[in-house]
């Protein structure tokens, strides 16, 4: 594990909301960064539909940490704003975030993510988001 | 309390994931929801800061549900897609998000909704929200 | 005029595009500017109403010209990104867009606005904006 | 040129805005479309880059044109919404937008776009967009 991908799991261990969701991030890459959840009955909408909230929340943070991948050395990012188009109701055993980033800035950092639901093994394209991220110097 | 209100917050109730993120439903008008989370340090991201998942999660719910009070009787809804400006992080006690419908069509439903910090008191517009929310004929 | 208006005038007078649409700023204020164009059968989509790029440039201006007023002194500002909801098509004999700071940062302002369509001397809301805009330090 | 080819051209050409910014349309494929602008001073915004309001109106138009290659045979389309991520000025000789259904549904259509520069040959990345259209049923 190189040192980029070490602060990007570090990072990810103090997001508290990922555990509660039981995110995992299964891969760290140069600008691309992929979180899963699985399935759980306790984050559902009143059709028993994932909530687009757990959706937003994995793929916000996907397209954060693509975007921390290549920020300068001591930054930490913050969210901006995002938009989420939701293709078709989140239905699956597992779901998948994968972030990208489109463009990195000297202060902003410019994101898109995918979300596919997981069924019989096969993957299924479910909401698509731009996210902005800001790049945020250590304090002093 | 009225028929609408009853079948919103009736639906409200099977959203098993605003349960689990301790949501209330606080407020319900013509056109006009509003619902309330605590902090919570399991909902936090890397700074201990609520995650912007949970706010999009609140402020979803709320526009949705400002859709459903106005939607045709034997409709449910679905969001179709929104877009959240974090305007500063989420620091609080608790958090209000407040939609509204700002068109109501036949078969969609245009949705602004703004979520609040409360601390000491007072309350901190923290993040924007503009939402589509489609009308769903019941299955036959 | 005072300083802050005389400076968004004179920005304004420089967009070209703005003179090639025919549009008009009609008010600034603090943190609000209002720009309206009016109908031209040259600017429409294929049903004859307004294209929604034309409503999208006004809008972009108004909330960019707002950020301005709440800039610092010596800044220019740049849009990062925005979400327009396209409530209802674009009919009217004029268009109005009005665009508001929600939230001035250091480097950041987030604004929304509306679009109206006025017909008959009513105003009817068309659509409506989030948009970011960053302040841009001048060059040295 | 087929027949769905033959539709999305001849509406094209029903875009009086389009004609109005020198757009041409330089692709149409199954759920693809490829529209094109010169540079022009008189689409600038103040530091002399094409005005945003110019990119969304050529990349709504070409995700517009996308989701009517996928529409049912009779339908028009109407935009709902869309959101555009600017990630640089747009500055160069021409600007290329390409907009790709992502999800046709019977009722929307999901597309996203980007946008490029040309300059000396070469294309750069200049903006994202996601949109929303609804196909729209002819009256009777």
């Amino acid at each position: 594990m190189n040192a980029i991908e070490q602060k990007v799991r570090d990072n990810f261990g103090r997001q508290a909301f990922m555990v509660t969701l039981g995110a995992v991030m299964t891969a760290v890459g140069q600008g691309k960064v992929e979180i899963e959840v699985p399935f759980n009955p306790r984050f559902t909408q009143q059709n028993e539909f994932i909530h687009a909230g757990v959706i937003t929340s994995i793929l916000d943070s996907a397209c954060g940490y693509a975007a921390l991948t290549v920020a300068p050395e001591h930054c930490d990012v913050l969210s901006v704003e995002f938009k989420l188009s939701l293709l078709v109701p989140a239905a699956g055993e597992r779901f998948i975030a994968r972030g990208e980033v489109k463009r990195a800035g000297k202060t902003l950092t410019f994101c898109s993510g995918d979300a596919f639901a997981v069924k019989d093994g096969r993957e299924k394209l479910i909401a698509s988001m731009l996210a902005t991220i800001m790049n945020m110097q250590p304090k002093k």
